[in-house]
C-alpha cells in the first residue's frame, strides 16, 4: 500500500495556516485514540470510522509510525471481498508517561505505556514533612531516574506530580500543603531543574488526579458527574462535572477537608478548628480506635498493614474499633451530603483508607446521607469503593500525561530511522 | 439583491440527511446570535464574520426573515468601495419569551423580546403555601395570559418557571420545595395543561435561573466560574462552572440551604435541625433583628419596604439590627467558604435580600471567608452584590427560553405573508 510521505516535523504543516496544522494534529489524535480504544484495524476501516478520506488516513498513519506511535502489522483479510489491508496498531513500547505522588509518608512513581499498562511501579516510605521540600524533590528525581532506566526503550512524554494540597495551575507552585508543612513550593520548576528538559512536568492536586484515574479507568469509568473523596492523613476531594475535572479559577477546586463540619474543639493541621479532617482523617480514626502506644498508631509502620490490623479487630467485634469506624462513617456521610447537595453526582467514590475500610464505613455513611441529603433517596447517589487503592493518584497523573499525546501526537518527536518497513516509492506530495 | 428561496418549513431540509438539517439550524442560530450581539450588518459582512459563503448567508437571512426574526432595513454604504448592501437586523417584535417565578409570598411574570428588552412585568403578592399548588398554577396561568395579551404582537417561544426547590429536569416535577410546602408537584404538566400547547414550558430551580441571568446579563456577565447565592425565605445556590450551569445528574445541583452549618437547636422548614438556612435565611435575620410584633416581621407587608426599614435602622445605628446583620454576614461567610473551597470561583454573587442589605453583610462575610477559605486571600474570590434584584430568576427564565431560539431559529414557525419586501424573481434551487 502506498503511503504518501507525512510531514516530517512537529509543526505538521510549517508554512501552512495555524488552523490547518491544528486540524492535522487533531486528526492524528483521532486515529491514535481509535487504535487505543478500539484495537488494531486496517487503514480502510479507520477511514470509514473517522470519516476521513483514505489518502489522509494513510498519511496520518505514516506520520504516527514515523513518531513511533503505531506499527503496521499483520495482514487483515476483511471478509471475502476487496484487497487485504495491513492492520495498524498502537506501538505500546514507543512512549511512556510518568505519574508521581508525594504524600506525608511516602513517595511513589508509576510508569504507564501508551495502552495504559504499568511498566514500572515503586513506592518508598519517606517522612516528607521532616525531610523538607528540596530533599524530597531530590528523592523524587532519583525515583524517576530509576523508572526511566527501567523503561529506557520508551520516550517519556510527560510527568505529573500529585500533591496533597493546593496547586496553582498556572505555574505548578504548591501554595499550601499543611500536612507536608509546605507553603509556596515551586514543585514544577524544582523538578524540571532536576530531571532536565524534554519531559514536560505538570503538578496537580492528588485527589483531582485520583478522580481523573477513576473516570478514565476504574469500574465507574465515564460516569459524567462523580465526586471522589480520599482519606489519608488529610482528606481530599476531586470532582468530575459533565466528564471534565472541576479545576476552578486558579486550580484550587475540590478542597473539602477544611469545611467546618468537625469538632470545634479539635485543632486541625491547618491551624483552624473544627475542620472535617479532624473527624474523618486517618488521625481521627486512629485516635478513636486505639491508645497512643498501640502499634496501629505507629506511623513508622506500613499503613496497609496497620489498616489490615484495624479491619481484623473490627471483624473480631472489638467494640472500640467498631465505634471508631461508625463515628468516621457517620461524619463522612454528613460531609458527603454537602457535596451531593451541591453537585448531584451519580457516584461518590471513596479512595485511600476510606476504600480499604469501606465495608465498615458505608453503612453509617449511608445512614447519615439519608438524613442530610436534601433530595429524596440520597438524590440517587451511589457510594462506591475505589478499586485503584493507593495508586489512584499516580495512575491519574500518568493518564493526564498520556492524554497530552492523544490530543497532539506531534508532541512525540520523529524517531531516528530504525530497520524500516519496506515501502513502495513515495509519490511527491506538496 | 437576489436571495435564494429558503426552505420553507421547520425541517429545514426535509429529505436531506439529519446532520445537514442540524448544520443549517446551527448556521441560522449563528447568524441570529451575531445580529443580536453585534448589531445590524450587511449580508456581505455576515458572510465575512461567519466564514459562510454569501449565497448561504442570503438564504439563511431570507429564512430568518420568513420566520419573522430579522428584517432587511436601511441601505448600508460600507466605506467607499463596493456595492451598498441592505442592513439586516433583529426584528425585536417578532418573538418573546416568558419567565415566571413562584415563591413563598409572590408570583411574578416577565416577558422579554428577542434583544432582551422587557415587554411586560408583573408581580403579585400571594400566599403560595396557603393557596396550594393547583390554585397557584391557576394564578400563574392568569398572569401569563395577561402578559401574552399585553404582548400579543409577539410569538411566545417558551416559558420557564422558577421554583425555590428541587426540580427534576427530565419531567419538570418539583420533587421538594419545603418553603412552599410542595412535594412531587408536576408543574410542567400542570402549567402546560393550563396555557395550552405551542409555548414549550420548562421548570428550573430559581437560584439556577438567577445564576444564568447573572452570567448572561449582569455586570459579572461571562464570568466562567461563578457561585450565586440568594437569600429569601430559603437560601438558594446556583453554580456556573466553565460558563455552564452545573445541573447535576437529575437537576438537583446547587442545593446549599440545608447544609449542617446552622444552629443545631433550630428546626428548619425542611424538618432537619441546624440547616444553614436557619442562620442566614430571611426568617433568621428578622427573628434576630426584631420582636414578633414588629412591623418588619409582618409577612403580609411588602418585603422591599420591610428591608428598607431594616436598612434605615442599621443606618441609624440601632444596635440590635446591626448585630443581627453582622451575625447573618458571618454565617454567610462560613457557608460561602465551603462553596469557594469546593468550586474556586472568581465571583460569589449575592442576590435576593443578601443584595438589598449587602452593604451591611459584606464586611462580616469577608472576615469569615478570610478565616475559613483554605487558599490564601479567599482564593481570590470577590463578593459582588447582584444588581438584578428580585427579578433575576424571571430574567434567567426568559433568557433560557430565548436561548432555545438562538440555538435553533427553526423552532419559530414561518409567518403568514405580511406586506412582503419586494424581491427579484427567485432562481430555482434544488
Amino acid at each position: 500500500m502506498t503511503a504518501p510521505r507525512p510531514l516530517s516535523d512537529g509543526a505538521a504543516g510549517r508554512g501552512a495556516p495555524a488552523d490547518q496544522a491544528a486540524v492535522r494534529r487533531g486528526n492524528l489524535g483521532r486515529v491514535l485514540r481509535l487504535l487505543r480504544d478500539e484495537g488494531p484495524r486496517s487503514r480502510a476501516r479507520i477511514a470509514e470510522e473517522t470519516g476521513l478520506n483514505k489518502a489522509t488516513v494513510s498519511s496520518l498513519v505514516a506520520e504516527l509510525a514515523d513518531r513511533g506511535l503505531v506499527t503496521a502489522g499483520d495482514v487483515h483479510r476483511g471478509g471475502s471481498v476487496g484487497r487485504p489491508g495491513l492492520l495498524v496498531q498502537l506501538d505500546g513500547r514507543a512512549v511512556c508517561a510518568i505519574g508521581v505522588e508525594l504524600n506525608v509518608d511516602f513517595v511513589a512513581v508509576l510508569v504507564l505505556d501508551l495502552p495504559g499498562d504499568v511498566l514500572f511501579e515503586q513506592r518508598v516510605a519517606l517522612d516528607v514533612p521532616a525531610l523538607g521540600a528540596e530533599a524530597t524533590l531530590d528523592e523524587v528525581a532519583r525515583l524517576v531516574e530509576q523508572g526511566r532506566a527501567a523503561t529506557s526503550h520508551a520516550v517519556p512524554v510527560g510527568l505529573t506530580v500529585a500533591v496533597p494540597g493546593l496547586v496553582r495551575s498556572v505555574d505548578g507552585v504548591v501554595t499550601l500543603a499543611p500536612n507536608l508543612g509546605w507553603h509556596d513550593v515551586p514543585v514544577l520548576a524544582g523538578l524540571t531543574a532536576r530531571i532536565g528538559p524534554g519531559c514536560p512536568v505538570r503538578v496537580e492536586n492528588d485527589a483531582n488526579l485520583s478522580a481523573i484515574a477513576e473516570w478514565a479507568t476504574g469500574p465507574e469509568a465515564r460516569t459524567p458527574d462523580l465526586v471522589y473523596l480520599t482519606g489519608e492523613v488529610g482528606v481530599g476531594g476531586g470532582v468530575i462535572v459533565d466528564g471534565r475535572l472541576l479545576r476552578g479559577t486558579a486550580g484550587f477546586a475540590g478542597e473539602v477537608g477544611h469545611n467546618p463540619l468537625g469538632d470545634p474543639a479539635v485543632v486541625c493541621g491547618c491551624g483552624r478548628r473544627g475542620c472535617w479532617e479532624t473527624v474523618v482523617g486517618l488521625g481521627a480514626l486512629l485516635r478513636a480506635a486505639a491508645d497512643p502506644g498501640d502499634p496501629v498508631r505507629d506511623s513508622s509502620r506500613d499503613l496497609e498493614t496497620r489498616l489490615a490490623e484495624i479491619a481484623a479487630r473490627a471483624d473480631a467485634g472489638d467494640r472500640r474499633t467498631l465505634d471508631a469506624l461508625a463515628g468516621v462513617g457517620a461524619a463522612l456521610g454528613t460531609g458527603a451530603a454537602v457535596l451531593i447537595n451541591f453537585v448531584d453526582p451519580q457516584v461518590v467514590l471513596l479512595g485511600g483508607y476510606f476504600a480499604v475500610l469501606g465495608r465498615f464505613l458505608v453503612e453509617p455513611m449511608t445512614a447519615a446521607l439519608r438524613r442530610r441529603v436534601f433530595a429524596a433517596d440520597r438524590a440517587g447517589a451511589r457510594v462506591v469503593l475505589s478499586t485503584l487503592g493507593f495508586t489512584a493518584a499516580v495512575r491519574g497523573g500518568a493518564h493526564v500525561a498520556l492524554e497530552s499525546v492523544l490530543d497532539d501526537p506531534a508532541l512525540v518527536p520523529v524517531r531516528e530511522p530504525r530497520t524500516p518497513e519496506p515501502r513502495t516509492p513515495e509519490p511527491s506530495h506538496p
